[in-house]
């Protein structure tokens, strides 16, 4: 397909010179090249095309960056992106653009997003500044109908409703987050998202009643202080006005028109006004619309068939989800919570087969911990399955509502270490830190899925706070002479003089690096509290290097430094941990780079024994 | 005041025997024996005057422990501690209760309370527990006005109003959390709170309307489908019913007949009801009717007059009130941000002299965070006011949404380290290690106030994420020869065998010891990133010593020690940190206990010089 219109934008302001039938062709092209790039590098595709006409319409009505546009967890920025004057060409790879707003790359991407739900906090914050600097230009935050179960857009709400600031929401409203939406929010979405005359007839009927000269008896005796009563009861009788602001919609989200006309409405009226746009998920593309959640966030696949190009289900997200269904027929008090991650956790078996202990509670982590909890102190056995980036949202419920008076609850923690091609925003090099302040705690970092099962059955079998940890990856081969006997440690004893000691995933790679060196090799399973044992053991050595996908500051590495310390260690220690924010690359190029590969440890181990 | 009636209560239950006068008679007595014991040892007054009635009727109607009332923050469970058998003489003190729900106090406080806006996740937590047990017990969370703007209120009511479970919800509204609540949610509440006619009324309309045969053309051709359409108007109209929630109230939290008899139908539902409940905070005490946040959290006063016994305005948090007002004078940049704690930050007199740059966000520190973060990229220098605790509810906005893309916000972090009365829950003992796991950050901890004004100053000048924290203390007095000349750090060599490390109000303690004992202090003002000029400082010695108010794992002194073991450090390193969750009691004790005040100091150090 020629991409003529895209091609002669020169600025983005260029868009503002088109008519409706120009602008429609550009959104195709738009269409074509997301299509064409996304299907080669994978990426987010199915919010992205049905967010074209949207930001389309938005660059046309708004003067970005001036009227900046902040994109709530950004899974939706791929045509801002190009119509901001970005290649999209091996985005999310190394040498590509990232899957996500970044202020690095333009000036159009004012604030950071990865995360959900902070939108409209930030983009509220843009607007304050601008009001206090005499601006009345609008700031617009895009936020998706999936991120509005997350309690920060309901903060920010009740916040900004009460402002007169500039503010415009655009609820880009397509009854999906990553899976369908559940929760209240969802139904009442729903329910007004079905109305398109609703509110228009609000109007009316008001109008209406309120013009007839004569009313009956019985009317009149309710209908006294009529005025009053139907400004409250018609124009209170929608939440978003509940909240304070102005509510336009909902509008069809793949109508350029009337989404250009409503958005200048919405400009136009200087106060928080909230924007419902309907839109369809994977819109324009025949398999992202049958099939929304597989191509949420999706590998590269034949643009043809929307198959995709290497089919792969083996993951330690896959063996947690049958594992845990394994233990749950055992166990009837075993209960999985996610928040809006049934796919990615592995638990959509486990959803259907156990419906009334599996809890979908939205995008939500700081409930889904309370909660968990809760069920906890009934008399449950929650598993809470969450990825490493977003559990860092429920630190204080951990801490305060599971640990001060410990609550039995196992964390499952997903894509922890190092993620690939989502970049800096959801690494998950934190979990440790936070998680080893918290008194109490008891961590496993299993390296393969026998290993997986044997410390979830550890953590059920406890009590207190449970975590289990693995990365997004499959289980690593490993050399044959490393047989694991999957107790809390395993100890391979080679030169007396090199201890390697790692957990997880880097396992593998110390076992590879061990096998060319003969170091010794300190594997642990049970990572935290740190056993004593595991002391007498690297003391013996005059040589003691820490391999850990986490930041250093807090890291099990660090921790185990000050234990030997304590043991009157004099020898030589080493902690090779991830520095910074690692950004969207390979997961095996970001081991090489920060040194936790099998080579750059078999350097190490070399270079000890010089 | 007798207190009959209390003493004849022999179980919880008992209380159900008692008629509507006796019930009353109870209310005075609990308000009593309330008034009596906190103005002797402080506490939360005003909230928990106000829940009297609310609390009597809530025993009357359920049958607490099965039927468990989960109460939000606490501040407002004296009577049921009272009523549950339990003494409060001494509360908060170290020697008698705790001033929040415990669970190892008594089985009617299931769940551990503190930080505000849990209670719906952990009540719905138990109330599945049991629906999945197969028992149909009530299970009621009691929430305030002020929690409500908590995210986590929001995205538990998402995910309760479409379970099908026996959950209770009272909101306990005064207009007030610990000030006069602020936002979209209290204004709307305030309006259908001064309306108590207003549901019922919704009833009698519809029922008007529909009755009347013969109805004008002009009304007609709007109420075609009018039976779905006032379904959809009326019975939509209210935001908890969008929810999922059957509305009951509001009810006079006063009249304990009207609470019995609504809370009776709340319990008949068998699905989530929400009960409205209007209660005056302070109730029954003239001084905290007049003035409840004055009363909120209080100091011993005298009964009679409402005076306080003794009067102190020196504090760290009005130190850095004044200090925030000096710079907001000469730099018209900079914003403050609290999160319902304008007076418990200091932040009042700021309030008044620049609203415009003023923003009390409500109970919402992740949205304070991210909001925050939004100013300075909308190119304010914004200061976020927090209490170290609460601050843990937005170490992913830190994170996410301040650091990866470094954005200059000023964290000015309050009660620092060990807090006194609240115990367990409001320890800020937590923030360095995370904190500290975050790449970029910057920590100052000041251990007077020209120190604070220095510290603060620096931060204001630097970029990215800049800490600033402090005790709930005033500052001490320290020895005369440990003049500080506010640099990053400050060096007093003493003995050259011995080195105490430490900052913040421990310095003091140090300061003293080290008098005593002649040892060298090395006191850190920039706590974090550790810079290598102190670590060369500490190498030279053969014991070093590091005091810190905080717990070990991810502490200042934990990162200091890996830093000096890499130097090839080889002599005694000790740290002396805080364990564990810590109790209630005053902090004076809790040093000791831990460790950290002069006398432990100086203890440890002629160990060391022995």
């Amino acid at each position: 397909m020629e991409h003529e219109i895209l091609e002669s934008l020169k600025q983005t302001s260029d868009i503002k010179k088109l008519n409706i039938d120009r602008l429609n062709a550009l959104c195709s092209e738009l269409r074509d090249e997301i299509l064409c790039k996304v299907s080669e590098t994978g990426g987010h595709l199915a919010s992205n095309l049905g967010a074209v006409e949207l930001t389309v319409a938005l660059h046309y009505v708004f003067d970005s960056p001036d009227e900046p546009i902040i994109w709530d967890v950004g899974h939706q920025c791929y045509s801002h992106k190009i119509l901001t004057g970005r290649d999209i060409t091996g985005i999310r790879t190394e040498n590509g653009l990232s899957g996500f707003p970044k202020s690095s790359e333009s000036e159009h991407d004012l604030f950071v997003a990865g995360h959900a739900s902070t939108s409209i906090s930030a983009a509220l914050g843009i607007a304050e500044a601008k009001k206090i600097a005499g601006s009345d230009n609008s700031v617009v935050a895009v936020v998706g109908d999936g991120a509005c179960s997350g309690g920060m857009i309901f903060e920010a709400m009740n916040n900004a409703g009460r402002s007169q600031t500039n503010l415009v929401v655009v609820l880009n409203d397509n009854e999906m987050s990553i899976s369908p939406n559940v929760g209240a929010m969802a139904k009442y979405l729903a329910k007004i998202r079905s109305k398109e005359g609703y509110f228009r007839f609000k109007d009316n009927l008001e109008h209406t009643l309120l013009k007839i000269p004569f009313i009956g008896k019985g009317i009149y005796s309710v209908l006294r202080s009529a005025k009053t009563f139907f400004k409250d009861m018609f124009y209170s009788s929608n939440t978003f006005e509940h909240f304070g602001f102005t509510y336009l919609g909902p509008a069809d989200g793949h109508d350029i028109d009337m989404l250009i006309r409503t958005l200048r409405r919405a400009k136009s009226i200087k106060k928080p006004v909230l924007v419902h746009v309907n839109t369809v998920k994977g819109k324009g593309y025949e398999p992202s619309e049958k099939m929304p959640s597989k191509f949420h966030g999706v590998a590269p696949f034949y643009r043809e068939s929307g198959e995709l190009k290497k089919e792969s289900t083996d993951s330690f997200s896959s063996a947690f989800g049958n594992i845990i269904c394994k233990l749950a027929e055992k166990d009837d008090k075993i209960c999985a919570i996610t928040a809006a991650m049934t796919d990615g956790t592995g638990l959509r078996d486990f959803s259907e087969k156990y419906p009334e202990r599996f809890f979908d509670v939205g995008i939500a982590e700081e409930h889904a911990m309370t909660f968990a909890a809760g069920l906890a102190a009934g008399g449950m056995k929650p598993i809470f399955a969450v990825y490493s980036t977003f559990l860092q949202r429920a630190y204080d419920q951990v801490l305060h509502d599971a640990s001060i008076e410990p609550k039995h609850v196992v964390i499952g923690i997903d894509r922890a270490g190092i993620v690939g091609g989502d970049g800096e925003t959801h690494q998950g090099t934190f979990d440790i830190p936070i998680l080893t302040s918290i008194p109490g705690t008891v961590i496993y970092c299993p390296s393969d899925y026998n290993e997986l099962e044997n410390d979830l059955l550890k953590a059920f079998s406890a009590d207190g706070v449970q975590i289990v940890r693995y990365p997004r990856d499959k289980e690593r081969d490993i050399p044959k002479k490393f047989v694991k006997e999957y107790g809390d440690f395993d100890y391979f004893e080679g030169n007396p003089e090199c201890l390697v000691i790692t957990y997880g995933r880097l396992f593998a790679e110390a076992a590879f690096a061990a096998e060319e060196t003969d170091a010794s090799v300190l594997k642990i399973g049970k990572v935290f509290p740190i056993e004593h044992e595991l002391i007498e053991i690297a003391r013996k050595y005059k040589n003691v290097y820490f391999f850990e996908e986490s930041v250093e500051f807090g890291s099990i590495a660090e921790h185990f430094g000050n234990m030997l310390s304590k043991a009157g260690f004099d020898g030589k220690y080493e902690i090779h941990c991830v520095s910074g924010f690692v950004p969207h690359m390979s997961v095996e190029n970001a081991m090489k780079i920060h040194g936790l590969d099998r080579n750059s440890i078999k350097n190490a181990v070399k270079e000890a024994l010089k």
